[in-house]
């Protein structure tokens, strides 16, 4: 051990992520649905413990749940969520969450530390009533009419319904007390194949990626499959085929190194197999840390689409359905990580963009925010075998709690 | 009129035409799905006009009209259907139905002519209900099992409710009689725009394409649209376009003067803006009436589907879900539509194969068969839109009744 000072119990962490795993476990991972059973328990399980690290278990309206403390001086915020994906792993959100807890078990008692750390568990980040619902919460962007509208996605379940069975209903939702905390960090599985094929420990997040969305139709002309001359047809579908290629054979020239674009949906009109498709549409994300790549990409998408119109026989229209700002991580954060990397992990750490969303993206917005990846086997994500190896989960724990600790040091 | 002989009444067969348009009226088209109040009301006129022709009418257990000859000497059966499409043309069906009873009306009781034409109206060609259900029912490929299976495609209704409206419950079904007719001859629009673009009157059908249809699946890799890198996907939504695009470039290098090709409908699984999709699916269909050229085709669809399969990053599968035989029409009716043309459209005639299905491909298997087509405005054909100049009706007409005659007389 290269320090002294005290670091994270590598088996207090791992019995602590399985205890969560065997809750609502489903074959090597979990089906822990927002306000489901399984997450209940998870929640009071959270609850339960967070008085051995020195802090006060509270849950507030919309199901976040909080340790604070009364210790004097400085406070960092930590944390992540404990529902998941439906038959999903066992370490999306819970990682973050036991990380967090572990930390201010070590760092709240020390005596050598001025200040705390204070947990938190934001709930629905995995977005099954929403999208972020608790840390949009927690900074101001959720309002009642949103909670009065909101429904599961799978079963239908009214939000107001789930709150009620959680015995929540009419509890007031905690906000962000401005000052209180000097930031907020994060620590996730990567979700991607980036440490592992680079044989990395930890991923030190520079930004999460901001998703802009488009709606590409092509317009065509409907006709009959057995008389229409190829010569004389409109194509639609043909069209967006060929809009595809393009995109994947010009994007790489303007891109930027971590730049990626999916074409996640597409239908052709009327969709039937004798009937030439006289509309065709797709729908099209770019995602990228810097808003300057996305603009260029966006127009190139928008030359293309004007060139393919002119050149026929199909037009071709671009609507833009979402921006996504991206979130940059605090600068002294990625530093205390780096730092933190090179005791306790060898210094096999990469700066790196987030390509998925993370609540810490909603924290930026009202104080200093920092993320830390651990590697993902096989970049295996939102599936039961998502996994990382034990040797990687505790020394993300080491390079988390010095992080912490070097933040509150600061 | 160069020719001294009785021919084609074309205001009688434009009044009819009209007549017919009027029942059931959709715009300039008509809206007479199969057993309609419409459809029914169109039937019943022509089993009121079929005794001017000479004809006893009667109607059968699935919906056929026959008009039926008791003169001596080779029978001649001319037709084709009264239904249409939702909200589609006029003529596409009740063309052929009016010129075979012109035909009737003009040889039956001409003293010169030996032997008579007969009238059919086959039920169902335009698929509510099945597929050629009348004309398969005739030529014996169609049991009571299916009739009890068959649904309306529209709104549900079973064909034996649909049948019972009509008082046609329990009734016998007429089917060939061997010996009973010379061959079959069918007039219909071209639903293309090979006649107009020509200039031309006459379309002679040497052949009524086979459809050959396929299902071709894309093997990729499900995985998150943001921390997935680009180099590391198999996005199987983007092979599926590469390969549209390929069959593209490389059908017309392989295929026949005439053939066509379509992709109608386009899946991805799970179709969702943020997955890459790991699955992809095309609908793809080769119309041609040349079997060498289809298989041609084929072997080239397979190989292509190696070779992206072995480029990777997608496993590429074809499987073949119907093989259409095309069906040829008789060099001898050909000969005479041809030299009726070069009477009553001054040889302006082609020679071209029917991309589109009709009756006659049915009748084709148990007797001669000949198709007349003729030119479609724009092209246009399943769409109320959907016309043929008044002038090009009457001359396909004249066209119609003299090949008519030289069939009986040869």
């Amino acid at each position: 051990m290269p320090d002294i000072r005290p670091s994270a119990d590598g088996a207090r962490v791992l019995a602590d992520l399985n205890a969560l795993r065997a809750i609502g476990a489903y074959k090597t991972g979990v089906h822990k649905p927002t306000f489901s059973e399984p997450h209940k328990q998870s929640l009071e399980w959270l609850m339960q413990k967070l008085p051995d690290a020195g802090l006060g278990a509270v849950i507030d309206g919309i199901g976040n749940v909080f340790g604070t403390s009364a210790k004097a001086g400085p406070k960092l915020l930590a944390g992540s969520h404990l529902e998941s994906q439906n038959y999903a792993g066992w370490l999306d959100g819970p990682l973050g969450v036991v990380y967090a807890l572990e930390t201010a078990r070590v760092l709240n008692r020390d005596p050598s530390v001025t200040g705390a750390v204070e947990v938190a568990a934001w709930c629905d980040e995995e977005g099954h009533f929403g999208s972020f619902l608790g840390s949009r919460s927690y900074i101001g962007q959720v309002t009642e009419a949103d909670i009065d509208a909101a429904r599961d996605r799978t079963n239908g379940r009214t939000m107001r319904d789930a709150l009620a069975d959680m015995g929540l209903a009419g509890q007031a939702r905690i906000a962000v007390e401005p000052g209180r905390h000097v930031g907020y960090l994060e620590a996730h599985i990567e979700q991607g194949d980036t440490l592992e094929s680079g044989q990395l420990a930890i991923g030190v997040v520079t930004s999460i990626v901001g998703i802009w969305q488009y709606q590409i139709n092509f317009v065509g002309e409907q006709n009959h499959a057995g008389t229409t001359r190829m010569a004389a047809r409109k194509d639609a579908g043909l069209a967006l085929a060929k809009f595809c290629v393009a995109i994947d054979e010009r994007f790489p020239a303007a891109c930027g190194p971590r730049t990626v674009w999916t074409t996640g949906r597409i239908t052709l009109d009327p969709g039937a197999p004798s009937i030439i498709p006289g509309g065709a549409e797709m729908l099209f994300q770019i995602r990228d840390d810097n808003p300057t790549v996305i603009a260029r990409l966006e127009e190139l998408l928008r030359t293309m689409a004007d060139e393919a119109s002119t050149n026929g026989p199909c037009a071709v229209i671009v609507t833009k359905l979402r921006t996504g700002a991206p979130a940059m991580m605090n600068a002294g954060f990625q530093d205390a990580i780096d730092a933190a990397s090179k005791i306790f992990a060898g210094g096999r750490s990469l700066r790196m963009p987030s390509g998925a969303g993370h609540d810490a993206q909603m924290l930026a917005t009202v104080m200093p925010a920092g993320m830390l990846f651990v590697p993902s086997i096989g970049g295996i994500s939102h599936h039961w075998t998502e996994n990382t190896a034990d040797a990687d989960i505790v020394t993300g724990a080491e390079v988390f709690v010095d992080a912490c600790r070097r933040i509150l040091e600061s």
